[in-house]
């Protein structure tokens, strides 16, 4: 199975969002996880090669199944790890083969145009603590169909 | 891929482990997710299936890659998601189809017999804070060749 792990940076009140020519549509930059690799391992290579740049204290925020239907077909199916990071070293590129990179403000998450799932793991990963896991249903030209969401927090389970 | 969820309850001091007949090593519960399930959703299913009791507020606390070897050959790799969850509704069976379900005090994931990941993941579930992610290379009689550990705690990327 695929497996995705990208990588949003915040810093200043911004995040660091690729543009790609196709739909001119923005995501988190990142990759496939390669074999015997860590995802976290991954969400950092990922984003160094895309950007130039080294994402500071990367954290895991999302896990989430990705399926693709064609009507009751399940066409295909990945899971993406989506990890935040508090600032960055280096000067990222302003355009790479990937498509352009470019600060965008925090609300901005909110009206980008992108994948609605994307919107929703970006918007959690900046906004809100814990971790969030989930399903999103799409068709193969990336509408969204359903998505199933959970998170949870660190309990008190150390202070048992 | 395969990927298996397991989920460690520790309640009163104490951890809810089963003994497999094989080997008579202690894991947590858990076990296979399913094509479009969320790994929370597997990890609770699975345990629920196998002790016939919920799990109270799990947590993601790690994400490992497990690579199976033998010599220079790679011969499996999965993935393995491991939560802790502060205590549990309802009762525990003693044995099940998968072998028998034992509380132990949570001092004892230092010395009970287990496979060595195994071991580093369930100690990191119940006593560090955070996240964890890495890589375990193991021979086919599971004897621990090496591995590659990583950790992240939610940072203040959200007061940023």
């Amino acid at each position: 199975m695929q497996r995705i792990a990208n990588l949003l940076v915040v810093q200043d009140g911004q995040v660091l969002l690729l543009k790609k020519p196709r739909r001119n549509w923005y995501v988190a930059p990142g990759g496939k996880v390669e074999p015997e690799e860590s995802i976290y391992d991954a969400a950092i290579r990922e984003f160094t090669e895309e950007t130039n740049a080294k994402p500071i204290q990367p954290h895991l925020k999302g896990i989430y199944t990705m399926v693709i239907e064609d009507g009751e077909v399940v066409k295909d199916e990945w899971m993406l790890f989506t990890f935040v990071a508090n600032g960055l070293t280096g000067t990222p590129w302003e355009e790479t083969r990937e498509g352009l990179l470019e600060w965008h403000p925090i609300e901005h998450l909110e009206s980008l145009p992108m994948a609605e799932g994307d919107r929703a793991n970006l918007l959690f990963a900046v906004k809100e603590s814990g971790t969030q896991y989930g399903t999103f249903h799409y068709t193969e030209e990336f509408q969204l169909l359903k998505q199933h969401l959970q998170s949870s927090s660190e309990g008190d389970v150390l202070n048992g």
